[in-house]
């Protein structure tokens, strides 16, 4: 190995530890945990609609989205899928595994050309059995997404399609803003419609009737909302949560 | 106190003990937590209907059901109610809150007249930061309980509303079951129409129709399948987790 590749090596080690300290499930690790896991993570690029891994594989990695978006998602025996979730940039996924036979719980793919960090299970494992503060951070995590998932089916349950794709545009923006405002989709609209749970058509049908139904203008992926109240009066009354909502916690959810 | 007394609460607490005891997330605990559990628990009766706590109240007490059903809902602005979870009898409701500002994540009813014991979390906090291994047991079922409700989701999006009856009805059954059985439904169609995320009429409409395709007959809460195989062709077709259910754990559930 030449001095160059060598220097570009260690940089990108510590590069990659800084970001794994940010994460913060590991913010109560101990060092030499995100030592290991530094040293021993790579990183993968994936195209767009490549899979990662199926469901029910035996699972010995979980990952962390550098950039770009991962589609988490289960299929029916007749080719149907249904998407759990869709992971952003700055969050980790796969790890619940550890707790369900090593196998991951749904299958995952690349939805638009993404990065990723591939770490092992095994030093997470260690980790949880040896330090009792991740296993909180864990707990307190997954409680949280237990209360997302809570809310998703209440969606479903009592929302119509239009006051599910207001209810997506609002969690989008400043739970604090008022009047105007611009949103831009995080990703392309097939994507949010398979996110809410809908199909394309019923989707389309959905964000007509909301845009007849307040004051809000759609130009490709951005969206010019009149006025903030009227969308949360239209979708939140439908809803436990209210606007500001009390669920949103990390920026981009769903 | 008279002897008589004395006795018959030593008795009480014992039994109670040997109650917690038999709980899968207590069956790493440490002796004295059970025993500070069974001192400090008290049993409490329910009329069917009556509120046990609301959403986002302040929480310092977890349940265990000994009889009965609890029912687990969100409520909305305007009024209406979606059913997160049913809890039979020998399961435990309330623990997360732990993880969520010590705040109620939904609110809790007795679904039928139900027995339930009222424990601290306090204890249960304490076991958890000083054992390890509680931390693990609890990471373990929330991790089954996210895949339940991934598949209740999946469900929601694939799944027409005769399916998810079927389902139902196949998850209160032998996994291992053939040919012709007998079903007893656990509690009234309107509380399963609204555990399915079903209006009453719906719910009614979605029977009618699945009973058309299968060979089955409803007398009441009793159910007769005439063939099993073709009913889980039916629902589960469109499930991800085919028949037997990858997914079926603890005796009741969804």
């Amino acid at each position: 190995m030449n001095e160059k590749n060598e220097i570009a090596s260690i940089n990108s080690t510590s590069a990659l530890r800084l970001q794994l300290q940010g994460i913060r499930l590991f913010s109560n690790c101990t060092p030499s945990f995100l030592d290991g896991l530094a040293s021993r993570s790579r990183t993968q690029r994936l195209p767009k609609g490549q899979m990662l891994f199926v469901c029910d594989e035996k699972a010995d990695r979980f990952f962390f989205v550098v950039g770009g978006w991962m589609k988490l998602f289960r299929e029916t025996l007749d080719g149907a899928q249904a998407v759990v979730d869709i992971i952003p940039a700055g969050h980790i996924f796969g790890e619940t595994a550890i707790f369900q036979n090593d196998q991951y719980p749904f299958s995952a793919e690349a939805a638009e050309e993404s990065e990723i960090l591939v770490m092992p299970l095994s030093i997470l494992k260690a980790e949880i059995e040896s330090n009792p503060k991740i296993a909180l951070s864990m707990l307190k995590s997954m409680a949280h997404y237990r209360r997302l998932q809570d809310q998703e089916l209440e969606h479903r349950t009592l929302q119509n399609a239009s006051q599910r794709i207001g209810c997506f545009l609002l969690r989008l923006i400043d739970q604090e803003s008022e009047g105007r405002v611009t949103i831009h989709l995080p990703y392309d609209k097939t994507l949010v419609a398979s996110r809410l749970g809908m199909q394309p058509e019923t989707f389309s049908r959905a964000l007509a009737k909301l845009k007849a139904s307040v004051d809000m203008e759609v130009r490709g992926a951005t969206i010019e909302l009149g006025n903030v109240q009227e969308l949360s009066e239209y979708a939140c009354a439908a809803c436990s949560s209210g606007f500001p909502c009390k669920d949103v916690e990390r920026s981009t959810i769903f």
